[in-house]
Formats: C-alpha cells, structure tokens, sequence
C-alpha cells in the first residue's frame, strides 16, 4: 500500500506515529517560514506541514505542488497548536519528511470545492473531477448505504435477488424500447427491459415467493430533467400475499430506511384511496408535510355554488374550489396580484383568482366584494373552515384542469409558507387506482399501471360495462409529493390475462406473440402474486435532498440522452453494420 | 397473508396447532381410507393428510387435485406415526380442515422432480417449471448467499458499490459489442459494456479509492457451452496500491467466501508465475488439485533428448516432455491403446503416444522397447522421477502445441485418476503475464489482459525492442483449473497509456476518439491503480459443483443466442425502425 493510513483517520491518539499518506493536494499556503499543504483522499482532509528551517529543500519541493498533484508523503503525526475543530483530524498535522510526487496534474477546469465554479456542461464534460468534490461524493456514499440498507431488510424478509436478463423482447405497450440488432438472426432484435416485470413474475410461476432485485432498466423517452434513458429501480416480487401484505412488508422497508440511513424514526405511513387523493389534493401524489386541503364550493356531487346567482364565473363554472392558506390574510394587494399572475401562467393555466382575506379583526376583503355581502364571504369562508388571519384562494374552471391548478397553487403556497423543508417526511400509500385510463390519441384504454394489473373483484363485472370505471389492486408509495414506487396484485388466472388484453385492444393473436410465453405459463399453476417496485435514482435523491436524480447517478447523461464525456452514442463501423444486417437511413 | 407458515418450517413443537400452509401439489398418494398430499413451497414440503372416515367429502375433494395445482389449506399438526427424518418436516403432517384451489395446472412437460424427464430445450422452453426443482432452485439461493457474501465482505473493506452506465460508447478492441441505434441521434449508437473498465478507472481519477460492482456485461461471441451474451462480474478497482495488495484483498475475499458459504477453510492461494505455469502445466490456469507435473526432456533451454541418437522422432522433435501417472504401470494395453486413440483426436492433435510402464517388480515395458535398453529406460524414467508402479506417458511435437496436449492428457489422466473431486478446491494466483500477444490475423499485437495493463517497470524499455517480451502487472485467478477472475495494475500516466495505444497499433487521432476521455483524465492526478474481475456465473457453478454457468442463470439464451422461453431477439415494427434511422438489409 502507498499509504499507512488514509487522510481521515488521524487523531491525537496517533501523536507521534511515523505514518505515510497519499492523496490529493486540494490547497498549499504559504506562510512565510512555513507551507502548509491539505491532502485529500476520499477519506477526509489532512495537513502536512513544511518547514523552511529544518528542512528547506523539502520546503521548496512542497511549494512546487500544484492543485490536484497526487502525492505519497511520509512523516509524524504532530499536535496542532491552532486546532480545527471542524476537520476530523483538526487536531493534528503531519511534519513532512519525504514527498513523492505520484502524478501531477493539469490546473482543472473548476474549482474541486463543495460550491464549484463549474457550470452543468463543464462539470459533465469532466465528471470524474466534478465526483471529487465531497458533497458530490457523499451522495454516492448514501446511495451505497441505500443499496445496502434495503438489501439487508429483503433478505431479512427472506427475498432473494435474482437477476433478470438484459436482453430481451420488444413490448409495444407503454414507453419506447431500445432494441439491440441480433448479428446471429438478422434482422431480430432484442430490447432493454423497461422493467423486470414479465420475468419476476414468472419467478412467482416458479415458486421463488419473495424476489428482488436492484436493477437497471431502459426507456427510450424525450427525457425531462428528472428521467434519465436508464435508471435503477429497486424491483420485488411475493407470492401468496394479499395487498394489505405488500403494504405492511414495504411500509417496514420504508421505515427500515429512514431509520438506518437518516436515523429517523417516521411514523406509520397515511393512507388515501386515489379517489381522495384527487378530490382533495388534486394530484394522485399529494405532498402529505403540510394539509391545506382544496375544498370543492360546487363539483359532480354538489352542482350549484353555495350562494348562487350573484357571481356567473362560479355559477357557470363545472368546477369551484378552494384553499384556506393560514396566516396570509396580510398578504398585500401585490402579493396577492403575483399570484394572480402565477396562475395564469400557461403551466397553470387559469383564467384568473378569486381571493378572499378574513382580517384578524374579522372584516372580509375580497375581488368578489361586488357580488357578496359580508354576511355572504363569511359564509364562504366558514364552508372552507377559514379563520380570522387566513386568505381564502378560489379557482373555477373545467372539473379536472381545475383541481390540478389548485394542486399546484397549493405546492406554490406551501413552498412560500416554508410548509416543505427537505429535511421533514411525510410518506403515503395511495390506493385503489383506476385500472385503465382512456388515450385520446390511440381511442383506446391503456392500462394505467401494466397490463398485469388485477382489477378489484368487485369490479371485475365492469370491465365489460363501464371499464373505466374499474378500481385496480394498485397502489403508489408517495413520499412529499414525490412518487417513489407503485405496484399492483397480478392477474395470476389466464382467462382474466386474456380478457384484459382484450380489453387493451390486443388481438388474441397479438397477445399471444407479444405475452403468450406468460399466458402459457398461468397454465401451470401460477400463485396469487404481486409487488412493487421503487425509483432507486429518485428515492436516494429524495434521502439526499437534492432535486435532481442526476446528482446520484455517476456517470449520468444529459436532456439529449448523451454522454458528453465519454461522446456516446457515436457513428459505427460500415463493417459492425453490416455484421448486424442493418443500415443508417 | 394466504399461509401461517411456509411448507419449510413445521415440526413437532408445532404439535396442536392450527395453520395454513399454500404452495403446490407436489404429488398425493391414495392409501385405502387416506389420502396423502406433499404441498410444496420454496421452502420445503409439508405432508397433508386427509381421512375417508373422518370427511369424506373433503378426502374426495383432495383426490381431484392434480400435480402443480395451487392450493391453499387449513387444519392441525399432528404427530406422524411413521416420521421421515429425511424431511425437515417429517414428524408431522397437517390433518386438513378445509382446502382451498387457488390455481388449476395443467399437466406438466416434464415431472418437476430433482431428476426430471425433460431435455434441455423443453426445460428451457418450460423454464419457470424448470425452476421449480429443488436442486435447480437451491443455485439461486446459492448464488444469493455468494453475492451477500462478496458484497458483506467488499463493504468491510471500505469498498463503495457505484453502478456504472450501460448505455456506453463502441470500442472496437476486443470482442464484439452490441450496439443500440440512437433514436434521438439518427445514425449514431450506444454500446453495451463488455465490463465497467474504463468507468471504473474514471472513479479512481475521481478519488473514489475502493470500488466494486456485481455488474451484467455483454459480449456478441459465438456461443459455447460456457459461455454467455450477457454475464454478471464482480468489478473491483482500487487505488494507492501496489500488484501484493490486490492480491492480498481479493485472496482474503475468496477465503472469505469459502467460509461463509460452504464452511470450508481453504489454505493461502499457491502463486505460480505464467511462465512456471506453461512450463509445468502447458496451461495458463493449471488444475492444482493434482500434481503431475510436465517434465521437460528436450526443449528450448536443452535442445537434445536426454539419450540421443536412437530415435527418430524425440531427435527431430522440437520439444519432447512427459507427464508420470503414479500407479498406472498396470494399466492394460488396451487402456494404453485408448489413450494413444484420445491423444491422437483432432482435439488433441498429438501424432502418438510414448509409453513407459515401470514395473512394480522393477521390469520395464515400453512403446519404444526397440530403440532403448532397459538401462535406457530407466534413465529416462529417473529424469521424470518416476517409481516402481508408475506410467511415464510422453508426447513429442512443436514446442507450443504439444505443451498443450500434453495439458490436456495430464487432466484426462486426472479424471481417471479421480484426482479431479469437485469437492475438492485448490486455488491458485497466476502472475506476470505477457502483456501482449502477437495476432497473425491482424499482424499486430494485442493487449492479452486489455490496453490499460501496465508494463513491469522493468519490462518498460523492451516496449520499444521486443514487446513480445514484455510482462505485465497482470494476475489471474485460477480455481480448479478454470479461470475465475483477472486483473491487472494499470497505466496511470498519459504518455505510457499514449505509447501503449501506439503498440497496439491505434493511430494517436483514433486512441484520442476512441479513449480520449480517460487520457485526459489522466492529465489531471490520476492516482496509482488497479484492480479485478470475477465471473461471478462462473464463481457459482463453481461452488455449485456444475459445470455449467447455465444452471445458476435463472433465464440462459442457448447457443444460438436465442431466450427460446420468450423467443427473443424478434423482429420489431417498421414504425419503431423507421424512429431509430435503421432498415434492415
């Protein structure tokens, strides 16, 4: 070894020890008679110290170090006489006495400091120096720790990791595949899985009862700042569980993490049926840190606004809703027309915002004051269950478009409240999901979770009758406002495989090309089954408090699916094409 | 939950109790008034009894079910009369109360039994039926026991799990990559990885100092038996070290696996260096379970046969050498005559087979009786060390080839010896490799381990003279004659890498285009570094005592590339075609 300890583990009780570091010069000061030089290793920080009296060539080599040099030093472990109580090995220094310069280094592009200089390209371009910076090492650090926590419950729980292949068949259902040409059958293709799914439920077919695994998967999709074309998902699988089993398995998963990484002991998860989740959140994955639920004036069940004929906007709107923002009955006229503005904005897209202010001393503000009496907004406001100091914002609109910018009014709201601080959890199991969801484009149902989805039993009988209105045995793992996971209860019976393929708008011959090897395979004795499966990117972010799932992959790619460090994808041989019986258009 | 236990766990202490089990039938018996059902699950097998006399209508209920139907069933554990102390359960039995069909099957391909009736390919096509047998199954548990064990022994050791992109860039070095058409870079492709190498070395410029992966890699070779399009690796990297470290930590893992999974303490590895190997053994990874050393009697370093001038063929052959099978003297002629038949097949290739029977009675009988005295003889039998009761075996040749043969023949002899127990493990680390091998194809040399392996320091100015003769900084890890892992201490400075490039025939523009990223990472403090693989398919079949990598993969393709369960690759849609910027030829 080129070292005998590493720049993060030296502390008084080393004092005096011959020891030899490697690593990384991250800064040199010189002060005068001395230079001092900070090693850095993945480990920590440590000081070495030169000494221009006792030993001045060794001095000057030191001064020729540049940022970034790898270097082998050897020396003692001295006490500090100014101690860093911020360093772990603060409290000590090392008295150089040989140096070796193991590498040197260009100046880098950035600086390699927790706040670089470098922007998003530069730090891409050169990521194995933007991965020095410890902050950015750290969330590696936690991600490992993740891998290994949720390993650890699994097995625990008797799961056992099995991997699935890599190449396999196209699907057309759902996003896109990349698909490999095959140089043995031209022609043929394989395709990267989306997921696992097909596979792990066989292995339910085969007995294995609890599977996981931590696992690439592949989408071939325009990507937004949070998809990237391969992401890792943390994928399970059981045999003869019922929901509430799953549930109970992976709320205990859930609290097992937070516990073990963050040493946060969470409380049992909320539950919501979806039904709710939209009725007073808006949003199939309600931010579950703070409350501030939208309350409906008129919707399907109540048609006519409370106090009808004044106003035609809420009388002649399908859908009027509310929400009781606590405390900002002092919000100013411009405050106010800010969030006007904001809803506006095409993202949101309402036509405009009625406020209601009920002043602490009890007297009612409004933009409706022409249409209502006092007696009236009190009304109004009491229905919302408003008090005095509170601002009451009301939207209107058609039903759907309208309960999603209230949504995203309330995510506004609670952003500027500071009603979601990263450092607070609220975690959510949403249930009951519809099963199928209508696709304007292709005029078909498409299976909102999978086409392996069962639907409730009761519900069964309306898969011929109203499909859209069938319940799945779905459900979503919901942590502030973030979906973290989702699963279902499989269709383990081959008639109901058959009947939801149907349904899909499969042709029995298509259902059978496409999934015949699964339909096959329902003949043999498949298990009641289901599972879930977790974002790994996105859940370890979220444990990071970053935003953005890129910060925890390595080697990410950016908005146009390439890597700009290694320049892939890239052109290939004429020959390698050939090989492979395919041609560039 | 569907069960109360699993068909694993009951036993006598369980007496009295009500339970519910679920899993399959695994068969039933008809007794007269009783009938007997094994229910099967992943953990075991429970027996269910049902009574004419006590129910009748159940006991007729149980005689419908057929082999592999789901059931679930409730009842008491009841003492057996006669016990089966094969079975982890068998002292009891469940006195079903009622029964549940959770699934029908039909009847299976082939009998789910630990010697099954099915062929491969029906057991391929079947595979989820297939890996419901016992034995099949217990690879995967043990496969999951060996990635605990490596990952609980790497985290120890401070390594940090950091999954690496798949979606990579064509290198054409090497084997062949597969490819992936850019859909968003009409033209342009991805490839997959045939390891992690370049990556990981990015991570120790990065300072991320001890790394590991249990990574799928892939590679588009012709089929062999062993041999897979995709393979899972043990990826390790680390760096500040020297060749004796990675030795020292990755022998310290296979002890450690040996512990944990099978209880065995195996002693230190034996080290043999490539050329002792090819000397000794005609065989870069040498079975150690046995010893029978080649011995040399006429070869580069001694060029005339040890009795010279009597026959032709040892006189005239570049190389002659021996192989002695202690005991064998009494081998029959026939015996003699099959293995003259083995040697002689094309894929052995040896013109003949020399003998020399040493006689327990101290006599002498030999296939060249007519060229040599008995003294002669004898002479030649000291040379090899050969004693009263042994078989000296000799082959004659080119040098290369008949070392080679002589390999073969020296584990053919171990086979029948029975020197070979899969039982039994010798392990061994095989080092100083060469660093390149000449290719008569493309007449020009090849990196043997890859281009990143450093040049023994010492080696470095032959690069220039004589690279044939350069040895590497390259170590192999060789388990029972088969090559488990590899590895290597890279080049970590920019100018060797460039001159390394240059051997390997790569104009600068194309090293630049091809690794650019990693040599101007290396301008930036590259610190000292090294590392190694592990086929982690082949590892288990290994401890798993099969031959075959196939059997601890839980979905294989077969030779052809092909996943016939799935019938994958299959041809894809033109739209999809058409998107990606391909047409087929």
């Amino acid at each position: 070894m080129l070292r005998t300890h590493t720049c993060g583990e030296l502390n008084i009780s080393h004092k005096g020890q011959q020891v030899s570091l490697s690593g990384w010069v991250q800064r040199s000061r010189d002060l005068g008679g001395m230079t001092f030089v900070d090693l850095r290793d993945r480990y920590g920080l440590t000081q070495l110290v030169f000494d221009m009296d006792s030993n001045a060539e060794l001095c000057q080599q030191a001064r020729t170090l540049g940022r970034e040099f790898v270097v082998q030093c050897h020396g003692v472990v001295a006490e500090r006489s100014s101690k860093n109580n911020k360093l772990a090995t603060g409290e000590i220094e090392i008295i150089v006495e040989k140096i070796v310069i193991l590498n040197r280094s260009e100046i880098p592009p950035f600086t390699i400091e927790e706040n670089t200089d470098g922007g998003d390209e530069l730090r891409m371009k050169y990521r194995y120096l933007d991965l020095r910076r410890s902050n950015v090492k750290a969330n590696f650090e936690l991600r490992h720790r993740m891998a290994s926590a949720v390993r650890n419950y699994l097995d625990q729980q008797q799961f056992i990791e099995v991997e699935t292949p890599v190449l396999i068949k196209s699907t057309p259902e759902g996003a896109r595949d990349f698909v490999v040409p095959s140089r043995v059958h031209n022609g043929q293709f394989y395709a990267l899985p989306q997921s696992p799914q097909t596979f792990k439920q066989l292995l339910m077919v085969a007995g294995f009862d609890r599977y996981y695994q931590i696992v690439k998967c592949f989408r071939d999709e325009d990507l937004r700042a949070d998809r990237q074309p391969e992401f890792t998902q943390i994928d399970c699988e059981m045999s003869f569980i019922e929901q509430e089993d799953i549930l109970a398995v992976f709320e205990g998963l859930v609290i097992h993490l937070f516990k073990e990484v963050k040493n946060i002991t969470i409380p049992p998860l909320h539950r919501m049926s979806y039904a709710d989740a939209m009725k007073y959140y808006g949003n199939d994955k309600p931010d579950m840190r703070f409350d501030m639920k939208i309350v409906a004036y008129k919707d399907e069940s109540c048609q006519q606004f409370i106090i009808p004929g004044k106003f035609k906007v809420v009388d002649e709107a399908e859908y009027v809703g509310g929400i009781v923002c606590k405390g900002c009955a002092e919000y100013t006229r411009k405050q106010v027309d800010e969030l006007t503005d904001w809803v506006k904005r095409p993202q949101i897209g309402a036509g405009g915002l009625i406020y209601i202010r009920y002043n602490t001393d009890g007297s009612i503000k409004s933009s409706i004051d022409k249409f209502y009496s006092q007696e009236e907004l009190k009304t109004i406001l009491e229905h919302a269950h408003a008090m005095p100091g509170d601002l009451l914002l009301i939207l209107t609109g058609i039903e759907n478009k309208t309960r999603k910018a209230l949504s995203e009014l309330r995510l506004e709201m609670g952003n500027r409240l500071g009603l979601r601080d990263k450092n607070n959890y609220s975690c959510l199991w949403v249930y009951d999901f519809p099963l199928l969801e209508w696709n304007e484009e292709s005029e078909r149902f498409h299976a909102m979770h999978h086409p392996f989805t069962s639907p409730k039993t009761e519900d069964v009988s309306l898969l011929k009758t109203n499909p859209g209105k069938v319940r799945a045995n779905a459900y979503d793992l919901v942590i502030n406002g973030v979906e973290i996971g989702g699963g279902s209860i499989r269709i383990f019976d081959k008639k109901l495989q058959a009947q939801m393929f149907e349904v899909l708008g499969f042709t029995e011959e298509k259902a059978q090309e496409q999934f015949g090897f699964l339909m096959n395979a329902f003949q043999y004795g498949a298990p009641p089954h289901g599972g879930i499966a977790f974002g790994f990117d996105r859940l370890c972010s979220l444990f990071g408090g970053s935003e953005s799932i890129r910060d925890f992959i390595a080697f990410p790619k950016n908005n146009a699916a390439r890597d700009i460090m290694i320049d892939a994808p890239s052109a290939i041989d004429e020959t390698q094409l050939k090989e492979l019986g395919i041609r560039t258009l």
